[in-house]
């Protein structure tokens, strides 16, 4: 009876964390594909998760829909970003890859500076008109900057600092494929300014060379994930 | 004088020490094979191609301009690819990821069943109505099969067949993201009946269980390269 | 109760696909090895496979017996082949490594175009006489042949389709090294026209230039597997 | 003459099978990008640097001095690093790993936040009392924190947001490895308000939520680097 | 209640050998962290160890404490080696880093001949004076020295044999960075003299050019771990 | 003249961002190591060699002659061994694999304890009767043994120390594969006791627990290579 409910306890903490597993890839798999599972009983482990037997595998383990409908924009820095991952798409475990849909609200909506620790980003504009950038590494901090309209396609190495901001008066639309199944993101002001619990803001006044009372004022602000 | 000398001295240097300089591999090598040389003027480097100082780097070098173009696809099979990769956009050198945009006419238009060697396939559909397929490894040789409106997605795992038909009475369009700056493509009719030059007729007569006369009247026609 | 049953099961059905699940290496394993069980109560998971306690490995875990013995080549396609990977040595578990033995009947045992998704392959003759090829990818398609005898030694670069064709009048023998621990095959007339189920005959109609009765008629035919 | 039309013609045929030849990446690329040329004269060579011949390497060629030598820490943020890499000590191509001493000024000499694209970080404590801490990525986005004592060690995961301080009233000296021959730095502050030319304030005041002319009193202000 | 003893028992297994387990990273982790646990209820499998629900992680899973401690080097070899790796530090699982601390005694404190089959070695020295050295594969067996004063770093390639000597009449310690959170460490003298059970005497009579009985002799002394 | 300028202005390039050029390495470096220069006429390449374009290659650069043939084992280990790798067949590079040929003198022939620091081993008898081993890695440092006959097979885990011995009346012969294209070799007793210049005395008279005199002694020997 205890042992049963362990079990449950066990497949539910699983299951509650399971974006942040999706897990470990192999620059060469070793099998056809590796399903993810959320069922400890019936699965096993390979590279990192669960895995179906592969001779259960099925087509809805490689699919997901709804990459065709716009999302609401409505929020803070007017963007949303809709992931398609090893979270959405099981037979995505160990595979490399993932693909986002990013919406944009007109005249401003952004996607505020972030890093991929884990990926590399390749963005086709599919609507409107974005201006995108990055920022090299120390000592030059070299910004890159180029403005896309449809048919577009721009790259952003892996861990810089980017960012891409609408500046048409429309909104606008844009598909990006990500060089690892669960890329991961850091939204630079949210994981700054919005850290749970905060950062000594005696360290962001000398980092930042702003003000305590600023630091402290932006350090009590709600920071939007549009992820 | 002094210069042949030196390229003499140079290459005779490589020779020397050549067994101890045979040297690192890749997890995955992305060209068929590099044959060594000892010749520094008419080879070619391994594992990644001259690079610019990073100094000297701009917009242009991660830009590409087109994917919005609807491409011609009356040809033998009804369907042309788009690449988006290091060849297109070279600062996608080493970074692992690359694009393509397919285009398929109405009533049949197919990517006819290929592989790529060295890179996973995650497909988004934009207009029409695909029909899709991978085949598992031996012994199993399963067929995963789904049909794709705009909007759905699917993925196709490293190194398995796999092909996308037009199964609606309009053109259809999709784009695809490829765990690989240089994915590298094998069509299997290509390969098997149109190899330069061709392969034996009584190797494909014993494989394909097909007669001798049909093997060499395949082998006589022309094989369509959709990329 | 219940519980015991489900273990048994778990246990059965690792035990079942166990060739498929050999699994996912590192590039640089970091233990001494990882010995492969099919126990999940005793086992761990390191890397791909549960793991015996490394305290716990013997000789027998890293051997195998029986690559002296000829094997029979009465056969639809007139070849076998013996692997000894880790469905064989455990041991082999993440070491990127595997053997296998190829006996070839005489007069044209084929051991038919197939891929290594996963694997080179460096061949060795024994005995006999083979022609041996591979095709280089798209879009050149270049087919590089050899005939080799006793003591020559050809490669097989990774993910292209090749054959060997016994043209001799005795039977062949061959032994080669794979680089993976469990390398996967795809023999392509059986992926192709042997699926199950079948691909839809008009993708094949049209990829391979056939006749649509030649299609359905190779479908209906029996594919033999000579792994 | 014969030399120039030699590399006409080396360049020519880079060029002509240059799609082929974009090729092998690494799991993670060691500077911001590679841009591909095809230019043998200005280019560099990813994935390594030019290698002496193996029998010519010395003792020098290991040793790096001066690790036992207190910096000056009197700069805008009050540490200063050294660096013990792949341009310090040339055989450390292609090993992974490298070291740095830090400095810290008493009273908040500040290693101010900062990711490293390429490497873990451990850090041992030899004088004085740090804080440290790091971030964790989106959407939980937690401070793990601790005050580090001499013989005191820490680890900083790839990629996340990170930094030091000092809080006690001597200077303080640490060491740490990081997991790369070339780890890169990108000091968060520097990236986002000291990029050249700066980031459009538009952005900055919307990702950051302050105030326009904070931004660009910001963007107008020295960013020190303390590497 | 069997059910639990056998969990109690695998619990127990995991722990016995957690040390050889730390395990097999991926060149690019694919979450924050993976920390490691010895509790198979709550944990799941990453990459080689079971982690720790990454919510659950804490500072302490970073955290070491005691490298500035001297240790006692009153032993055979005449030094001690504290190792910090994933044993010690659970958050160092697949991060690909460690570190150790090295004691030795005044006149000839020997690190004796070893090899990391794992790990390349960046050492710095903290006190003394050190004779370093490694050699160079077959078939040259190039020996490489350095004298090394405090401040002074030298590197150590992966595999090759090498040692470290105290020369000088004070103690000396040094700190060392190793590529690999699980270096593991072979000292030749022990495995090819102390091996359990020993080495045919024969094999070794011929292989090292002594007398059987010095062999013998040899193979019946008690042969020190300093790690 | 023009021409010595372009290779000054080169080679002042190149030293002028040397930093961020340190780059990319490999998870497994397959030579000893790669000593940075910024020299390219006296330089070699990392991670590859120079590369034939691929249009150029042909079946010669995948093919090696003579495994068949016995060789002469009168030497002082009795033993000889034949590599196939890079340095004889050049389209190996970046393949990672390669094979051996070993023969065995009748009556205690032996392939002396060594090492491949960058390769798995798995051997095939052919002819003959060897005793075969290695020795696990500290602290437990076990030694498996097997006797194998024709058509056995064993594995050697990477980086361990192992030999294999003759006990038969008659010669032997073995293949194996090796997982890797370079896999290098550390002999034990060579590089220990026959190293250039000789490794301090003191050092092996201490690890060694041997008389001083007999490590001069044996450090006076000739010591074969029988590679």
């Amino acid at each position: 009876m205890i042992k049963r409910l362990q079990l449950f306890v066990a497949a539910f903490a699983i299951l509650a964390f399971s974006p942040l597993l999706a897990s470990a890839s192999d620059p060469s798999p070793l099998q056809d594909f590796y399903v993810a599972i959320n069922d400890t009983k019936n699965g096993v482990f390979v590279n990192g998760k669960f895995c179906k037997d592969p001779k259960l595998a099925n087509a809805e383990d490689f699919f997901y829909s709804g990459l065709n409908i716009p999302r609401n924009t409505s929020n803070p820095v007017g963007s949303t970003v809709i992931p398609v991952n090893v979270a959405q798409i099981p037979g995505l475990n160990t595979l490399g890859i993932s693909l986002v849909r990013i919406d944009y609200a007109p005249y401003s909506g952004l996607n505020p500076p972030h890093t991929h620790p884990h990926a590399m980003d390749i963005l086709v504009v599919l609507e409107g008109t974005l201006y995108v950038s990055f920022v090299t590494s120390n000592i030059d901090n070299r910004l890159i900057t180029k403005v896309l309209n449809p048919g577009k396609v721009f790259v952003f190495p892996v861990g810089l600092i980017h960012f891409k901001f609408n500046i048409g008066n429309t909104k606008a639309v844009a598909f990006a494929g990500l060089s690892s199944q669960n890329p991961g993101v850091i939204t630079i002001a949210n994981a700054v300014f919005g850290s749970n619990p905060p950062i000594n803001p005696d360290v962001l006044t000398k980092a930042f060379q702003l003000d305590k009372n600023i630091v402290t004022y932006l350090q009590s602000k709600f920071w939007w994930d549009n992820n």
